[in-house]
């Protein structure tokens, strides 16, 4: 919104060179209106409005930007500008950037940053992606357990310039080991001469530094916390997580999860900023391999060939057949890959769930089956349509839809479970990919059904 | 875990009547845990142990515990407790149990609070569901810009009690009208003699009672905040809305839709604590509706049962035509609903979607007809097969694809903008349901197309 209706003013004073007015402009504002304003300039304007930033405000406005933008402005800026946005940007958001480069880019832009920023970048890229070590920031307040009250926020208001929050305070030993955290709060309401290990808050959550996003995210839904600290498996304090960045990471998986129920890869980008070569790759890569899948149905459907031109009327009643499996196969993966992610069923769960689809796959299938016997029978001028033998193609095409619905149930419900076993994503069982599988057993599932019941009728 | 774990021990205790071992134990856990304990009970226990907690402690664990636990307790536990349990609750979470309750039951239970938590409660319930109105929390801390710092720290120390959070507080003038908001921490830094109206502190960032959730998520996101205002339109301080209740939103909203998106009603509980009349009714309810769309297809293919009586070859290739073009409407819908959610579409961008999308569906459809075309051309025994035309027929087949694919993408694509714009939800738009719309259009073109090439040939 903001970034549409000012820009116009903004290329002015880019176009005039007014870099005093530019600077002033911009500073007014906080830094995420500032990082929309520049999102929507090209990124040769923006390189040149980071040029005048100050550079404090310019590290901050950065961690603001798109990744897709930040990546594109590495390539435009100056090493030594490029210094000194990643030296001021949070170590957390910088972290996000640098695993998003190519790898040589991310070697050559750690080699430029400040020793102690090098350090901690290096420290947090050690970590696998996507994990707990990945996403957290060292930069937090420490206070002793021995300290008073007083000492402890005299304590903040010196180490609160570095930090990502002060909103909670950690207490650790002399050895750096968790011990318990605070929030300022607790701190401001409690006796200024109380000691920090005598104060009650609430109990201590902590993150193990090797923990999933998927993993982060459920510990900060349940606990309601603004911030955890992360530590490793003897209790080092090593970082931490703060809320918003859950909120992002929780946008993030939820958007890759659609995208990959839908049949893509996820897109990793605004759909906008994915180029036409990147969106035809992440597309056309798994349609072509469903449609490999999917040229099963032929092979299926010419072995029952002979069947069909005795009996064309048995051909109008496939694509009915195999779409209801595959849409009741989509309905029980979309289910099954959100109660997973949001561990509403553990994966020891899987037979419980089976038993439960079963019932429900044989309901499903039992209406279906139903509706489509009396559109068959009920149907106008259906001896003339279907033949005098048209009672028993409706039973055909009943009991075959029992069948391919309760199939398209099972497969859809398990298939997740299944990756998951195999530690893969449980969204890669998208909706395309159970409809295909479904797709060539409903065809064999009909033809069987219609040959058992039509033998000596009409085939 | 922790609830499957300690179960039989506080069952244990349930049995021996150990109520105040029970109570001792319970106590020492934190809100969130405690509700997962007793998340696992059975009601009647539950409400049991609700009788015996401390009045605050019931409220909070109460809170915490899943809105299915919470209905149900509602029906078990006595109006005297009830009006206990509810009267210490947050009221943004009471809101959400009420406006999920029956109307009847709301208003009986609304009845039974205290006077002043009666009017919030109404209060709160008179804005429409979905919205920054029914999220807020009316606790928070308000301070006066004419307060020094000093004075500022009291008036948070006697109001802290009774609020949500304390990080953030709220400058207001003396009509309620906020002015400002302000992080503790930024009071904590400040010199103590210096007066609110002076501190600076980021740009002040509010939400208006009617924005929908998906803003309020969307502004979130942007921000980075902790918490946030919530005004009426002349700017009168309503309530806050905390990140931590963001989480939530945010994760029911990807819940949602991403049921919606495989074909579902939103279950709005958790799988295992859907009941299966329930389960039927909303998977049912979607896959009666689309089998009906679907029965289009036998209406099409008997228009068409004259072509493929002649040419059986016809027909072995209908599932694999109409499911490329589901499979890319499957696509295309999904990565058009999430980018509508994210906001990285807007509404008036629908043509350079268009435009685009016509592009990525001739270069899919391009590569899929290719494939297409080479499996039949290259198959072993093509002749026998597919009789001595078979490179016509691979020839249908491959235009047909590209056309089915052009179609599907497009629909696909298209629909989440047009139910968006007749303000319906954009998911409702689900890969089945786009693959019904898709699979009829998908049989016109396949059979126009083989008739158009195949005259005087096969047909």
């Amino acid at each position: 919104m903001l970034g549409t209706l000012l820009k116009p003013d903004l290329e002015e004073l880019i176009h005039a060179k007014e870099w005093d007015a530019l600077r002033e402009v911009l500073t007014e504002f906080d830094a995420p209106d500032r990082a929309e304003l520049i999102e929507h300039c090209e990124v040769q304007e923006a390189a040149l409005v980071f040029r005048i930033l100050p550079r404090d405000t310019a590290g901050e406005t950065f961690e603001y930007l798109p990744l897709e933008m930040q990546t594109r402005l590495v390539e435009t800026l100056g090493d030594e500008q490029l210094k000194r946005v990643l030296d001021e940007m949070a170590p957390d958001d910088r972290t996000r950037l640098l695993e998003e480069l190519p790898g040589e880019v991310t070697r050559r832009l750690v080699a430029t940053l400040s020793p102690d920023q090098r350090k901690i970048a290096s420290a947090l890229l050690g970590y696998p992606e996507r994990t707990a070590g990945r996403a957290m920031t060292p930069e937090y307040v420490t206070i002793r357990p021995e300290m008073s009250v007083t000492e402890a926020i005299e304590q903040i208001r010196v180490q609160a310039k570095n930090s990502e929050t002060i909103s909670v305070v950690y207490v650790v030993d002399q050895r750096g080991r968790l011990l318990d955290d605070l929030r300022l709060s607790t701190l401001v309401l409690a006796e200024p001469g109380a000691k920090v290990a005598d104060l009650e808050d609430r109990q201590l959550v902590s993150i193990l530094a090797t923990a999933t996003n998927e993993e982060v995210v459920a510990i900060f839904e349940k606990y309601d916390r603004v911030a955890l600290p992360v530590t490793d498996t003897r209790g080092q304090l090593l970082g931490i997580i703060t809320i918003d960045d859950v909120l992002d990471v929780q946008s993030e998986e939820a958007t890759e999860d659609i995208q990959k129920l839908g049949g893509t890869e996820a897109l990793d980008a605004p759909y906008l900023d994915v180029t036409f070569g990147e969106m035809i790759r992440k597309r056309g890569g798994w349609l072509a391999v469903l449609f490999l899948g999917e040229m099963l149905t032929a092979t299926a459907m010419q072995y029952y060939e002979h069947q069909i031109e005795r009996a064309v009327v048995l051909a109008l009643f496939v694509p009915l057949i195999i779409s209801s499996g595959g849409n009741s196969g989509s309905q029980a993966t979309s289910i099954m890959i959100r109660a997973l992610a949001l561990r509403d069923v553990e994966l020891g769960e899987w037979s419980r769930v089976l038993r439960r689809e079963v019932m429900v796959g044989l309901t499903l299938g039992a209406i279906l089956g139903a509706i489509g016997f009396l559109r068959i029978v009920l149907w106008p001028h259906h001896t003339t349509v279907y033949g005098p033998h048209f009672v028993m193609i409706a039973g055909a095409v009943a009991i075959s839809l029992v069948g391919v619905v309760l199939f398209g149930t099972l497969t859809g419900s398990m298939l997740p479970f299944l990756l998951r076993r195999l530690r893969l994503d449980p969204a890669t069982a998208s909706a395309p990919f159970v409809a295909t599988l479904v797709d060539v057993t409903g065809l064999v599932i009909y033809f069987s059904v219609a040959s058992a019941m039509l033998r000596g009728i009409l085939l």
